[in-house]
C-alpha cells in the first residue's frame, strides 16, 4: 500500500461509524498500544545500519518509517487534542512528514536515507514520547468524541499500512546486498506461502454479474478512497480459484512470454527492454535452478507457490498469453463478497498471499471527494497513472484487509508482494 | 489522436457493418482520394525543410505523416488485394513503419526527424505510385470483399487522424522557431475558434443517469476500442453548457491557481514544480499583454475563446479549483447522444472547437478484445496510464468525429487542441 | 575543429602580421570570395531538407553553418567597418549567433534543427545579401586598415573551420539514415585516403628533443591559441612514420582490444561500457565482412587506409596495447617543423589525412590572454577538458593547414575524422 | 584525493627508496597501527548510522573506508606475504574493492550506501582480524624484503588517503542534513583554518623560472604519478604570499562573479547555469549573514580563512575575475621548494591548508608507465580530464604531504577543502 491518508467519507455520518469507535476506550487504546509495539517488534531483528539506509527512491529507511507514523500522531492528534502536549523537537516535522503539503516542507523522498541524524536511539525516544502522551490522552475513564476516536483508528491504520512497507523496503534493501542477507530465519520469514495441495488443473467460479453494490457500507473502519459506497453494473463473468503460480510463470518464461512483444502493452514491452526484465524481481538463476530471494534470504523457488513481485506490465501480458484477462476491482470485490457470504473458500487466497492487480485505473468513485484539511488532503491527489490491486498480503498485518480495500501502484513497480487471479467472460 | 489503429469489433458481423460499405465504390473512392488529396493540400503551405523536422519526440514530420499514411495502405491493402502490386521501395517499411511489431522493425520514433531521405519528392512519387495502385485497385465496375471495404475505411480513417496531427505537430514546431513562422493566414488559419457571443454565466444542463448504452452501435465506421456496444450506469449528474473559456483560465492564473498544490494532482504538482509550467502551452505575455502562439502565428488572446493546448494535469486542477469536476467519458457520450437526439445545441462545442479531457482512464470496454494481425495488433496496446479525451477539435477532419469517438493521451500532453468542459453532481 | 574564434596575439605588433594583410586588396577579396563560394559548392549535392536537419547535439545543420559564418562577417567586419550597412534581418543574430556571449542571446545549440524558418532561400539571400556588402567593402582601390584585414582574414579562417564541419555533420545524419545516402560518388568523395603502399613493418623517426621554440611565429595567419610562441623543453622521442591503419585497428578489435579494461583509461572504460563501443564510429560488419560509411556512401573497409573516426579514449587504448603512446603536440610539432625543413616525408601524412590525436590537454601557452571584445571572448573559453589534435584531415579546406595548427575535442568524440601516430621514447 | 594507488616508480632502483625502509621493522611498524589506529579515532565520533550512509555518488560511507583499507592490506599484502594467512570473509573482496578491475567484480560505486551487512561489528573484526595478521608478519626481527616494506608504505599512505576521504565524505553527508550536526565540537572541529593576522594587500613573490627539476627524487615514499623526475621549463612568474580569502571571495560574488560569463570557461558557464551555482559549496546565507557549513557544524564564516570547496571552474573565474590567474603544477612546485631551501614562510599554506588549483591538466610525466598488476594498475588510468592540485589541506593526516605530491580532481568537484593561489606573470 502506498503512503496515503484515509478518512471516514464525509458523506456517511459519524454516527454510522462510530460503532467500533464506541467500544470501550481500553479495547481503541489496546490496539493502538499494540500496533505501536508491533512496529517495534518488526524493527527488532534490524540493526541501526539497516535501518537507516533508503533501498531506492520507492522505499524509505525503517527507521523513517518508525518516526513518520509516530509524527502523523503527534500531528494529527496530539497538537490538536492533548492540552499542553509539547512538540519532542522541533525539525522532526521538516524530517518525516511525508508528503503532506499542508503540513509544511520537507526533506525530499529521494533523501530519507541521509537521515543518520536523529539516531535510532533519538527515534526510539521520540516514539516513547508520543506513546506516553497518548497514553495520557486515552487514560480509561477520559471520555473521547467521534472525531478523535476516527483519528486514533487512522492512525492505526496508516501505521499499518508503514509495517508492510516497512517488510518490502527491508527486502528492496537486501536484495541489494551481497550477502543476500534473511530478515528472519527461513521457517519463520514471513512472506512465505503455503504450499498447498491443489487441483493442477485451472478452476473456475461463474458470477452473474448485474447491479451491484460496490464501496464500503460504513461499518468500521474504511479509508476515504471506498467511497462513496455505490451501485456498479458488471457483466457476467468468471474468475480463476487460484492465483497463478510460479509453477505457470515458469511455463510463461519457457515459452518466451518476456521476449514476445504481442502479449505486452506498449509501455511494458518500452519497460522490458529498457529495464531488460526477464522475470519476478526476486527470482534468480544459479547453477541453472530457480532461486528466489525473500525475507528469510535466497530459497529455492516454490513452484506451487503464487507469484510474488510482478509488475502491472507484467500480470497483463501473463494474462493476455493464457488467453484470459484480469478482473475489474468490481468484480473482485462482488466476487469477494459473494464468496464470503455464501460460499467460503470457493476463491482460494483473496487474502493474505499475494496483492492481485486488477484491470482497474485507480480513480475516484462517483461522488468522491477528498476531506478537508492535511489529514485528508492526500488520497486524492494520487488518483492518476495507478492501478488498483484488491486483496492483502502474506506480510498485511492482522485485521488490517478487507473486501473493499484498494491497494495502488504504479504499472511498473513490483517490489510489494504482487500476484495475479485470472479472470475471464462468462461462458 | 495517437497514431494507432482501428477495427471493427470482431463480435460485430460484417454485415452489420457493412452498410456504408455498401455504398457504390466511387462513393467509397471518392472518399478515399478526397482525403488523399487532402493530406496534399495540408501539406502544400509548408516547404520542404518545414516538413522533414521533427518537432519533439511526440510530434513527427509532415512527410513522415504523408509516408506513413500511404504505407499503411500499401502494406495492408495493395499488398494483400491487389494482384501484382510492386512495394514501392524495400526499404520504406522500415522507414515509415509507425509501431507495427508485427511488420518488422522501424525507424526509432524519436528519429524520424533525420530522415532527410527519402526526399520530398520521393515521398510525392510513392504517394502517386500507391494512389495509381488504389486507382486500379478500386476500378468501377469491380466488386470488393467486405474485408477490403473494411480496410479502405480504415485507411481513410487512419490518414485523417494523421491529418489533425501533421497540423499539430506543425504548430509544436513553429512554436519553437523564433520567427513564430505562421502555418496559414491569420483569417483562414484553422484552430481559431469563433469568438461567439454568449451568456456571462455559467449554464447547466441536468441529465438523469441510469443504466445507458455507451460504444458503437455498428452502424457506419467505428474503431475497435468504440467496442463492445454495452451497458454502463450513471449517477444524476450535470454539464457545463459551455467549454471553459480563455477568460475562466486567466481567472484560475490571477487566483495563483499554478501555485497553490492543493489545487493539483502529486504527479501534476511534480510535473507543474519540474517543469516550470505556469500557463497553456501556447500562452505567452508580450509587454504585459497575453498571446498566443497558433497555426496563423502569435495573436492576442480571444477572452473567449475556449482553453486550448492543456494537459489533463491542467484541466483535473482547473476543475478542482473552480469546485468541480470532469465528466466522465460515459456521461460526455450519454449527454452528447441525448442531446443530439433531443436537444440539439443545449451543449455547445461538443465537436469541431476543442478535445475534452474526462476523468476516465483509457482502458478496453468490457468484452473488448483487439483483433488479430498486425492491423488490428495495436489499439489496445495502449491502454494503460491514459487518460481519454471526447469530442473533437478545430481541426479534425469534417467527417471523422462522431459521439462514441475515444480519443487518448498521457496526463501531461498538451500539444493537441485539448480542452476541457466541467461536470458536477446533480443538485 | 570546433567552432571557435582567433585573433592574432595581442602581444605580437601589427605591423608584424601585417605583411600577409599587406598584398593587394584584391588577392584578399579573391581568397574571400572563392572561400565564401566553395561554401556553397560543399552544400551543392545537398536538398534543402539535408540542409536543415541536425544530426545529433555536438552537429549543426549545413543551413546553419552557411548562415552562421555569413552571419560572423556581418557582426564582426560589416557592421563595424561598412558605413551604411543595414542588417539583413533582426532576427538572424538570434538564430545564428553560436556561442558569444556577447553578442547576445541565441537559439540554443541542440536546437539549431528547428529553424526550418529562416528557409535554405532565405539563407542563400543572406549569404547574397553580406557577400554584396563585402565586395564593396573591398572594392579595389579602397585601403583597409589591418585591423579589418585581420578580421577579413580571421572571417576566412573561421568559413574553412566550418566547411570540415559541414561535411562531418552531414555524414553523422547520413550515418543514420536507413538508406545510407552518400554525399558524393565514391570516386569523388571527399575523405577517402588514398591507398598507398606502405612497408609493412613500422618505421619510427628518432628526434633529439631539447628546447625548442613552439607556436606560431607570426608570419601569416595563426589562431590566438596558437600563441604565443615560447620555449618548451622536449625529452627525445621517437615518432612512426606512418598513421595507424585499418588492419592494425582490426588487429586490436581482434585481440580483445575493447573488452579488456588494462588498455583503457577509467572514463574510456566506462565509455565503452556504457554506449557499448565495440569499433571505430562507422565501421559496420556485414555478412561478416567489415565496411565503413563515409561521404561515398558504405564500402568494404580498406585495410591499407588511416584508421578514422576513433575518440582520443580509443587512441590512446591502442596506444597502450601497442606498447607505444601519443606524442605531446609538442614533440608533434617539433618534428613536423623539423621534417619539413630537412627531410620532408619522412614522417607521412602529417597534412590531409586524419587529424591526429595527441597527448596533450588543451590548455593555454605560457603568457596567453584571450583578446579582447566578443570576436576574441572565445577560444580560451574551451580550455578545459579537451585533448589537442594536429595535422589536419582529407577535408581540411587546402591552405587551412599547419604545423602550429591546435585542433581539440572532448576525448569522447570522435565524429571527425581523427585518427593516430604512434609515439615512443628514444631507444 | 581521489581514491587511487601509488607505487613506487619502476624506473627508480628500489635501493634508493629503501632508505626508509630500511628503519627497523618496529618503526615502520608503528607508524603502520599508529595509522590503522588514527582511522578509528576519526570513525570514533560517528554512530553506525552516520558510518552506513553515502552521501553522494563522489563519496563513500566511512564504515567503507574504514574496510576498504583493510581489505588493501589483505589483498595485496597479507595474501601475498603472509604464509597461511586466511581470508577474512570471502565476499568482503566483492564488497570493498574499490576499482581495481585485475581483483575483480565489485559493488558498484553508487550502490557502496547499500552495504548494511557486514556490519559495522563486523568490519571492526575484520580490522582486528588483519591487524593481528600484520602484528604476526611484521615481528620484531623478521626481515622483510623491500618489495614487502614498499607496500606496506603504500598501505600506510593509502589509508591516509581514505582518511582525508573520510572527513570529507563526512561533511558531504551531515550537510545534507536537517539538523546539521557538527561532527566535533566547534573548538577542536578539523578543518578550522586560524584566523591570522595578515597584510591587506595581496605581495607577490617572483620566481626566475628556468630549466628546473620536477617529480620525487626517490627519497622516501612517492606515488607513481609523482615520477619519473624530469626537467621542466619555467618562464618567470609570480606567486601571491597568501590564499584567496572568503572576505575576498564575497567581494567576487558581491561583483556579481556568478552571473558574468565572461569570467568563466564555458564548461564551467554552463555548471553554472545548470545546477544554480551562487557560491562555494558550503556557502548558507541566513537572515542576511554568511555562514558556513563545517566539521564543527554550521558557523559565522570566517572572512580571513581561505575559501574552501571551490571547484576548479569557480577557481579558474576568480582568477580571471581578478586578472591574474591559476599558477601551473611546476610553478607551485619549483615555488615550494626553492622556499623550503631559501626563504620558508615567504609562501604561507602552502601546506596544511587548502588544496590549491592548478592550470595543469593531470597528465603523465614523460616517460611515466604505471606499474604492473592490479597495485599499480589504477594510478595511470585517471590520467584525463581531471585537474592537478598541490599542497595538501587543513585535514591531511601528518606526514602525508609533500611538494611533489599530485592530487586530482574533475574541474565541477568541490567537495575536498579546495581552494587557490593566484599568480601572474613577472612583471
Amino acid at each position: 500500500m502506498n503512503e496515503r491518508l484515509a478518512h471516514q467519507s464525509q458523506s456517511a455520518p459519524l454516527q454510522r461509524v462510530s460503532s467500533p469507535m464506541s467500544a470501550a476506550p481500553s479495547a481503541r487504546a489496546e490496539r493502538l498500544f499494540a500496533t505501536r509495539a508491533h512496529s517495534l517488534k518488526l524493527a527488532a531483528p534490524l540493526s541501526a545500519e539497516d535501518q537507516v539506509v533508503q533501498a531506492n527512491d520507492d522505499a524509505s529507511p525503517t527507521k523513517w518509517h518508525l518516526a513518520h507514523t509516530t509524527w502523523f500522531f503527534e500531528t494529527f492528534v496530539l497538537s490538536k487534542y492533548l492540552t499542553g502536549y509539547k512538540i519532542f523537537h522541533p525539525d522532526f516535522g521538516f524530517c518525516f512528514n511525508s508528503y503532506y503539503e499542508g503540513e509544511g516542507p520537507r526533506q525530499p523522498r529521494a533523501q530519507r536515507g541521509l537521515l543518520t541524524r536523529p539516531s535510532s536511539a533519538d527515534v526510539l525516544a521520540y516514539r516513547a514520547h508520543v506513546d506516553d502522551a497518548l497514553h495520557r490522552l486515552l487514560s480509561p475513564g477520559l471520555p473521547i468524541s467521534p472525531a478523535l476516536a476516527e483519528l486514533i483508528e487512522l492512525g492505526i491504520q496508516h501505521e499499518q499500512q508503514h509495517q508492510e512497507l516497512l517488510l518490502t523496503d527491508i527486502l528492496a534493501l537486501f536484495s541489494q546486498s551481497p550477502l543476500r542477507p534473511a530478515y528472519a530465519d527461513t521457517s519463520a520469514a514471513p512472506g512465505r506461502a503455503p504450499a498447498s495441495a491443489r487441483a493442477p488443473k485451472p478452476t473456475w467460479l461463474a458470477f452473474a454479474g448485474g447491479v451491484q453494490r460496490i464501496g464500503h457500507d460504513g461499518e468500521g473502519f474504511a479509508f476515504d478512497n471506498e467511497t462513496p459506497r455505490h451501485d456498479a453494473l458488471l457483466q457476467p463473468f468468471r474468475l480463476a480459484r487460484d492465483l497463478v503460480t510460479n509453477a505457470e510463470w515458469l511455463a510463461f518464461i519457457a515459452d518466451g512470454g518476456y521476449a514476445n512483444s504481442a502479449h505486452w502493452l506498449a509501455d511494458g514491452w518500452a519497460w522490458v527492454k529498457r529495464d531488460g526484465i526477464s522475470a519476478p524481481l526476486y527470482y534468480m538463476e544459479r547453477d541453472g535452478a530457480w532461486m528466489e530471494m525473500g525475507l528469510g534470504g535466497v530459497q529455492p523457488l516454490d513452484p506451487s507457490a503464487p507469484v510474488a513481485h510482478i509488475s502491472y506490465f507484467e500480470a497483463d501480458a501473463f494474462a493476455r498469453w493464457a488467453g484470459r484477462r484480469l478482473p475489474t476491482e468490481f468484480e473482485w470485490e462482488f466476487a469477494a463478497n459473494f464468496c464470503d457470504a455464501n460460499t467460503p473458500d470457493a476463491l482460494l487466497d483473496l487474502h493474505g498471499s499475494r496483492w492481485q492487480w486488477t484491470a482497474s485505473a485507480y480513480l475516484p468513485y462517483p461522488g468522491y471527494r477528498p476531506p478537508s484539511g492535511a489529514v485528508g488532503e492526500y488520497n486524492g491527489k494520487f488518483m492518476v497513472s495507478q492501478m488498483v490491486l484488491r486483496g492483502s498480503s502474506c506480510i498485511t498485518p492482522e485485521g488490517h484487509a478487507r473486501s473493499t480495500y484498494r491497494n495502488f501502484f504504479y504499472p511498473h513497480q513490483r517490489w510489494q508482494f504482487t500476484g495475479l487471479r485470472l479472470a475471464d467472460e462468462a461462458i
